[in-house]
């Protein structure tokens, strides 16, 4: 509980696996001050999570002395402190409940877990905090069912019911695309921004079946087909997205419903391209807003302001 | 034309994107010599490859003199010299005749081109050499339908009618496996000799399908599920193995038909595994013999030897 201004504040840290993103917030959820670092858990050795958080974020954001809730990979066993798994269906009261102290007036969310593909379980880290905030911004998404759909390293794909996040499936999307961008044959800038060999990617991924196959394709229209190599990163891009949008909705049983995309706009507009060219409606929000207030929604209901 | 204590001789090289492996084969196709290099065209820079040739290989076989002939990435854009494709469906005279001379006595074989999935092309460098050696070896090979499986960095899958390729189809397994193994959140050591995750990737594999969805299961069995990180390779082999043995047969109309496994034996042996529990039966043959038996036929042909 601490004072800026006359009211409330506290620290808002979106930490994930490739960054960190940080605000200091209001009660009313407004932005006050905000940062982003390069300190992803990825690039973290052991113990450096805490060093980092003290001597170097909390400082830049002047919030010594306000309470500090934390997001994303940082409660995984890689981050500073394990916030065990809530169970879904979960709803944000269970997660307000589950906040671990990594140390004084330090909060990490935990992440959920449910049933995944194949009997195995599936796992998410900060998705549920920016869904449920997503959730609460308009309260007509209280009821009913949404397909949400959050892109990134490891998309997620949230079903949502009545405000309570019954299940979820992830995609390796992003990491893939990566990987293959910076270390394979089919090395490229990472850029996706040509959208006619997007349209070719997506078109070649089919129904997202036989990726192994198809992924070669990227490497055939070049090597084989006269195609420029500058656009190796979007023909890809456009492969897995278009196997990603193809394959997973039918997963979750939920094939041609209207997806929420919910991240960054570059992102989320190619997402959305795949899916609109599949004949499927998408909307496209923004993620840092949704995670501000999953984030203050967290907070209130664990007393922090 | 060589003599090499009474009889003719060449030199004969298997130049991939990885490795080069070289041999002085006499005209019964006997083994003189052999070596192997770590030369593969995705280390060599611009014109790197003439050089090393002529003054590491050639001369470490004692094969100055000797007329060679070289199969693989070699004879690609980022090789020595570009020999063109030939086109499905093709027969060893056809790659014969599409030697293309590097140097003075120094001979690339061509790959082969044929229509992919989707209205994309597919290609192959080398494995042309190796299918057409392994196909000579036994007369009855040369009669009827075969399917050929060379797994490797980029899988190739065969159909082989009477002695010709007719068709083939491509598959990214080996060099996915190797950038997730290096380079992602799967990291691990490349080991893939846990056959019980090995088993458990293959199950989780299913049909094939959704692999997106699917390899993020290898990092939930860890991160949510308690097996033990050391197992990763195993399993992620086993599902993308797993993956591709389910898809690519029936993409070439030929699901259920014995599969001829021509390679080394340790991934073969996974590949048999793998097409086993799916109830495919399939035999293992000696890749390095089946090569250095096309370089052989090839020369001939040509009347290198």
């Amino acid at each position: 509980m601490s004072d800026i201004q006359g009211e409330r504040a506290f620290l808002a840290c979106d930490w994930g696996s490739t960054h960190l993103r940080a605000w200091v917030l209001d009660q009313g959820g407004v932005v006050l001050r905000g940062r982003e670092f390069p300190l992803g858990v990825n690039r973290l050795g052991p113990g450096e999570a805490a060093r980092r958080f003290f001597e170097k974020v909390r400082p830049a954001l002047a919030a010594e002395g306000l309470p500090a809730l934390l997001c994303g990979a940082i409660g995984s066993n890689v981050g500073w402190t394990v916030a065990p798994y809530v169970d879904c269906p979960a709803r944000p009261e269970a997660v307000a409940a589950g906040l671990i102290a990594a140390a004084e007036g330090v909060w990490i969310a935990p992440g959920l877990r449910c049933e995944g593909l194949g009997g195995q379980c599936d796992v998410l880290r900060g998705e549920e905090t920016q869904a449920f905030g997503w959730l609460g911004l308009e309260a007509d998404r209280q009821a009913g069912r949404r397909l949400i759909c959050q892109p990134g390293t490891h998309a997620k794909w949230l079903v949502a019911e009545d405000g309570a996040i019954v299940r979820f499936l992830s995609a390796f999307t992003g990491e893939l695309f990566a990987v293959l961008s910076d270390h394979s044959i089919l090395r490229n800038d990472g850029r996706a921004d040509d959208l006619g060999a997007f349209d070719e990617g997506r078109a070649a991924a089919a129904e997202g079946d036989a990726l192994l196959n198809r992924i070669y394709a990227a490497r055939t229209r070049v090597a084989g087909g006269g195609a420029d190599a500058a656009s190796t990163g979007s023909f890809l891009s456009g492969l897995l997205i278009g196997a990603e949008v193809a394959a997973t909705p039918a997963l979750l049983g939920l094939e041609g419903e209207t997806v929420d995309l919910v991240g960054g706009a570059g992102l989320c507009g190619r997402y959305a391209r795949a899916l609109e060219r599949r004949g499927v409606s998408s909307r496209i929000w923004d993620g840092d807003a949704a995670v501000r207030a999953g984030l203050l929604a967290l907070a209130r209901l664990r007393g922090l302001v």
